[in-house]
């Protein structure tokens, strides 16, 4: 395809390639979080810092706190950032629900693939509210599994796609909550609550999402609770086995795989912030 | 929210705005489709031209021809554009399977909400690819019923929603293409086939979308097949109701409702038009 028959053609293919570059799973759900040097952020739940790498990266002056309920973890995602030579990162163990900061410590909160295990993600968010600064944001990224869909198309997929969704449901938390991080944000009292999907789109001209997201992470994670569903008689072993390699089956050439991440921003409502203190 | 704080916060705001602005379905769907002043456009399937204004609006220079098999449908179409002072688009009936013209008599084709009602949807792209100059694109447009989710959450909705898949099926479309489009545009001889899904994201911060999509467009459809679904037995009277009413409780204040469409472009082979003539 020479340079002249695209420029020729097409304004649209140029957007998109573009639009390609960025989208490995890291750009599609980060690469538009950048905070200023100085502000003081809260990554509310950090796990062993898979994100904290990247939000430090991409926010370099930025003073990130970084708080999660498990001291070994908080250990790992410790040696993670060390490892990588990041130094505006501190760690603390803390519960989300009851965090020890004063109010209004922070100019941002990052939560990412944290309310999708709590019980309670509305209360985890009014808890976190008060500790923003007045005019402070409140990020929050989610994954949406009923939003999963692909060709060929497999009722047996489906199928173990909910045993995952049934299995998070009974330890409390809630794999389709991508889709409601807008009433949960505004019901929690953040102002001015903007949710923007983020859909990872996998065809064969996207190898790299091919193997890096349709087959290494989604179908990975959904095999990885066969043992609990068969133990549970969630689904017959024909069903399930049949249902996984369906997944696979996505992944080859001629196959299709969609899912769709949510990421939400809000304000910490300056009207209620002229009655503090 | 003053500019002071939204500057110093956070650049995804600014980005987002923008893009909502141009979150009409007619924006989502259509922005990024401009042909040059001169190219020889083919419309493959124009019905009664609702998105032949769009195209003719959006490439004012270029010369249209707008195909359908309905001689009604291209009447009413034709009323349409001049109604609207379009000066750039003629008609003519014909069968998108089996087209009069010459080979090459286009520089790019463009085909919206067709293929989801033919049976053989590759042989029709197969059949337009040598009406196409070497170098010439072709740009499709479908929806995927089968990406419709929500909250709250409701089995009958999704039932409902089975129906009109099911019944186009019976009418020997489908109602799931959307997905399908990289597959079938590589297997009917396009290359560098891009494609790019167009979600509808529609919550109480998008007042035009829950009444224009999710209520008017979306649920309005779905209703339409009522009739017909529950003659044929495919789901109770109670199961349809509930799902109807639970498909307008999604845009209520705290409901989502999500829809992808998909946009393809696709070249003619350069490799193979060597080989013509």
């Amino acid at each position: 395809m020479s340079q002249k028959t695209y420029v020729h053609g097409y304004s649209v293919r140029e957007s998109e390639r573009l639009s390609d570059q960025a989208q490995t799973l890291t750009g599609l759900l980060h690469d538009d979080t950048r905070y200023p040097a100085g502000s003081r952020v809260l990554e509310a739940g950090c796990g062993i810092g898979a994100q904290t790498v990247i939000l430090a990266k991409n926010s370099p002056g930025s003073l990130i706190t970084s708080v999660d309920i498990s001291q070994e973890s908080i250990r790992v995602a410790g040696e993670r950032v060390r490892a990588e030579g990041i130094t505006n990162v501190t760690f603390q163990t803390g519960d989300i629900l009851n965090l020890m900061f004063e109010p209004e410590s922070f100019d941002h909160i990052f939560v990412c693939f944290v309310l999708e295990h709590l019980a309670k993600p509305q209360r985890a968010l009014e808890q976190l509210r008060p500790l923003l600064k007045k005019g402070g944001t409140i990020t929050v990224i989610e994954g949406d599994h009923g939003s999963a869909f692909f060709h060929p198309g497999s009722a047996d997929a489906q199928k173990a796609i909910s045993c995952l969704v049934k299995l998070q449901q009974e330890m409390g938390g809630n794999a389709l909550i991508g889709r409601q991080l807008f009433p949960l944000l505004t019901a929690a009292g953040f102002s001015d609550v903007h949710v923007s999907p983020r859909m990872v789109y996998v065809d064969a001209s996207r190898p790299a999402l091919v193997e890096g997201f349709t087959k290494l992470t989604f179908t990975a994670m959904v095999e990885g609770v066969g043992d609990a569903a068969l133990r549970q008689g969630l689904i017959s072993k024909e069903a399930w086995d049949q249902g996984i390699r369906d997944l696979y089956r996505t992944a080859e050439p001629d196959g299709v795989f969609c899912y769709t991440f949510f990421k939400a921003t809000g304000y910490r409502d300056e009207r209620m912030t002229g009655q503090k203190e």
